[in-house]
């Protein structure tokens, strides 16, 4: 998608790999600097992966990909034998799952690119199998990111109010995004849209969301986590989130907050839609509560990060040292509150029979 | 109440006033610095209101009744006679209600200090009479709110959870609280209980809920506005928050963020409680539409404030400059979600034939 940097735009992807390296688009620096990260080894992958340089379900699953692509770089550059070039690369795969655990789509990624060259069975040629494994599972990410926002674009009308919440654009995708493909296509479709993004504590994804949107030159008003006013004078018409997992019966993990704004959604009788990708679903889950909800460090919580005079990016105490606190990063919405989710196969119900159809 | 200062526990009130001085402990300071703010004139006090150095309608109300002192004090040093002393008196009133237009209280106590000027009809002695009739406005305000506590505390039981919302203690009242009157009764009586305040976003006045909290040896966990666990996960028996302006019909102006609360507790069955003084009400509101809503800087959303590394309190820019955003301060929580009021009467339930019974 489009960036301006210096008055120029140009086009990106948040997700690359070149020459055994990966590049990412620091969403730790966003929205105050543009800057790109590189990566030339799977274990610094790993941290980026960790240390939220990339956030996303689609886009943690292209690096996880990727990251397994430099994980057999280094076996076959240290092992001696197949048994120990397939055990360093057993060995990798678990570094890059043991980074976070809510999002799927890093598993999925990760096993499918493993998968490839146990299947391979030879220490010659995995590299290449691995990348190919690797490149197929990011184009197919983004083109189902693009048929969502086609399957998602026919439920916006010309006119409409759209809340999201967090940052589910391109930034969080490789390219397009899940919740905000459809917003996308709209607004070049020629409909007059405005998007109110929510601030998304503690993390302020919003503001990544924001920064895209004034890339694309989409009208919107970001709104924080507390406002409800959007609902209640009638701004808004739709409410389309992202997802990190969803289950078979159709509940959805995602950023916290999510199960709130799908609360009031329903109060206000307002339809709630997900946006996601195949490889969010997760079908061996068969309703939220066997998803594990990561718990961060309070540290996101009591301080925040931010430009300060000297054009440096810093944190600040906002709270105190001794303040108790806790810090979930994604709730689960139950299947009840959630109108359709919207995949690159079309819109089905939350529900297992519908899931389940979407895999046959 | 308690502050623990180098490990010495002394007892404050928020506000006091002392030869011609407004004390204030100044709430922009904290929880990172414990300091008190002194206005020997009232445009500085008005301007103190603005600034949010002092927060809470019953604390603002005081400070709107010893800001009148303050315009008395002014208007005697400078006026030739009685009539030029009435208009400098009105017009100090009208510096101190150019602050804040939500909270009630400011309105009340400064009409209620006007009046007894305009009554007194003398430049003599006026200064005394102001004097004593904003110390009874905010002894009645500190006693108001030891009553709201008695009410409100039958409603906790032991091992309960309670939710709330902004900051409703004793920096907000003076002394004791509203929301928070209930919670230090409960804790003093030996009820076992644990407090959920909300950050509330974007001043985040939680990590002062969290303060007063910890000084007074309440447990409790803070938690984003994002979260809704302590919900969903039964650790949530009642919801208890303040409010800024009540109309006649029983809707609240409070916090924003208090209206998504409040259909979050509906939505899961948990009783949602308001606890305020009869000054809060404004039965010249029919319903929550006839109150006006604050709409502040978005500076405050834009920038977070917070220690930086060499301890001093800076402002750091978390979003950036172009975001489009808004920051509305207050919204209006419905009557239909409110379980009861609790004022210094009794609790009543949220609609007119009750309210108006409280001022029979």
């Amino acid at each position: 998608m489009k960036v301006k940097i210096d008055g120029v735009e140009k086009n990106f992807r948040s997700v690359w790999f070149e020459d055994g390296k990966l590049f990412l688009i620091d969403q730790t620096k966003l929205p105050h600097k543009f800057e790109i990260f590189v990566s030339d080894d799977y274990r610094k992958t790993a941290e980026a992966i960790k240390n939220m340089i990339v956030r996303g379900a689609p886009a943690i699953g292209a690096v996880g990909a990727y990251g397994m692509v430099q994980v057999v770089k280094n076996a076959e550059e240290n092992a001696d034998n197949l048994n120990e070039f397939l055990d360093l690369v057993r060995k990798g795969s678990e570094v890059l799952k043991n980074t976070r655990p809510t999002a799927v789509n890093l598993f999925h990624a990760i096993d499918e690119v493993l998968q490839s060259v146990i299947d391979h069975n030879e220490v010659n040629g995995s590299y290449e199998i691995a990348l190919e494994v690797a490149n197929k599972i990011v184009e197919t990410t983004v083109n189902s990111a693009y048929r969502i926002g086609v399957f998602g674009e026919k439920l916006i009308k010309n006119g409409y109010g759209i809340s999201t919440h967090c940052n589910a654009g391109w930034l969080a995708c490789v390219d397009w995004g899940t919740a905000l493909a459809p917003i996308y296509l709209a607004h070049r479709n020629g409909k007059n849209i405005h998007v109110y993004p929510d601030e998304t504590r503690p993390r302020n994804q919003g503001f990544l969301t924001a920064w895209e949107l004034e890339q694309e030159g989409v009208p919107y008003t970001l709104v924080i986590d507390n406002d409800t006013q959007h609902f209640e004078d009638g701004s808004v018409d739709i409410v389309i989130v992202g997802a990190d997992r969803i289950a078979r019966n159709g509940d959805v993990a995602n950023k916290i907050g999510t199960r709130q704004r799908a609360i009031v959604a329903k109060e206000y009788g307002i339809p709630f839609y997900v946006a996601a990708p195949l490889e969010t679903f997760d079908l061996n889950a068969k309703s939220g509560k066997d998803i594990a909800i990561e718990e961060r460090s309070v540290d996101e919580i009591l301080y925040s990060r931010g430009l300060n005079r000297e054009g440096s990016i810093v944190s600040v105490l906002s709270g105190f040292e001794k303040c108790k606190t806790r810090n979930l990063a994604f709730d689960v919405t139950p299947a009840k509150y959630i109108e359709g989710i919207i995949t690159e196969k079309g819109i089905v119900n939350p529900d297992e029979k519908e899931i389940l159809s979407l895999f046959e």
